[in-house]
């Protein structure tokens, strides 16, 4: 499989407004979209930091996958994600390459995109998101 | 302070062979470059993944940084680095919007760029790395 790029780094916050400030600040961040899934229990807000693409989560609840995650490990790294042209085949191949997938089909994720995840386990403790239609 | 963009996302692995064969299966990924700095006690492997850049990085000990993280936290995410223009510049608004940097001046970091580090209580968790020259 050959994923396009990087398409962001998904970064799991307390504070979504408060981290929005500081990627503004600090990096000279813009808000790209920002967006509630009730389904995934998390509040979504996508930040441009220049060419680069930073996906802020912050959980709706603790038992969510964020709020597992933060009352876990505290805020910080959650995932990276992959941007990929056929989604289904890109899980297909990894598949036979022996991958951990969590999302056998692909799902909707955030702002309209197809979205699967793979297992840390299989990627050496990295959660990975495949992205297409973004 | 305007960031460029991701220079990469860095990876903390127990096995730098075996991750770089799982992300050239998984991913398609290429080795960029492979270095050791000893004064960092790391082994590190730059691969691009599409236009993005993975760099992976293995402890030469128990007590290096990487090795300490990897005892605390095991494998995944270690850091996020952004590519700026001037990193003294970076450094200097850092501080003025009241970054707390773990690097005040520039050092010599992988493959002859130049990189400071800010450190993970000023970014909601995120260990940043800045680049230049990369």
């Amino acid at each position: 499989m050959e994923a396009r790029g990087i398409h962001h780094v998904g970064v799991a916050v307390e504070d979504l407004d408060g981290a929005l400030d500081t990627y503004r600040r600090f990096f000279g961040a813009s808000l790209e979209q920002r967006e509630t899934l009730e389904s995934q229990g998390v509040e979504a807000a996508a930040v441009r930091v220049g060419e680069g693409r930073v996906e802020l989560l912050a959980a709706l609840g603790d038992d969510t996958p964020v709020g597992r995650f933060l009352a876990k490990r505290g805020p910080g790294m959650h995932h990276v994600a992959y941007d990929v042209a056929d989604i289904r085949g890109a899980l297909d191949e990894l598949a036979a390459e022996g991958a951990e997938l969590i999302d056998e089909e692909p799902r909707p994720g955030l702002y309209g995109m197809q979205v699967a995840f793979v297992h840390p386990e299989s990627v050496h403790g990295v959660l990975v998101e495949l992205v297409s239609g973004g």
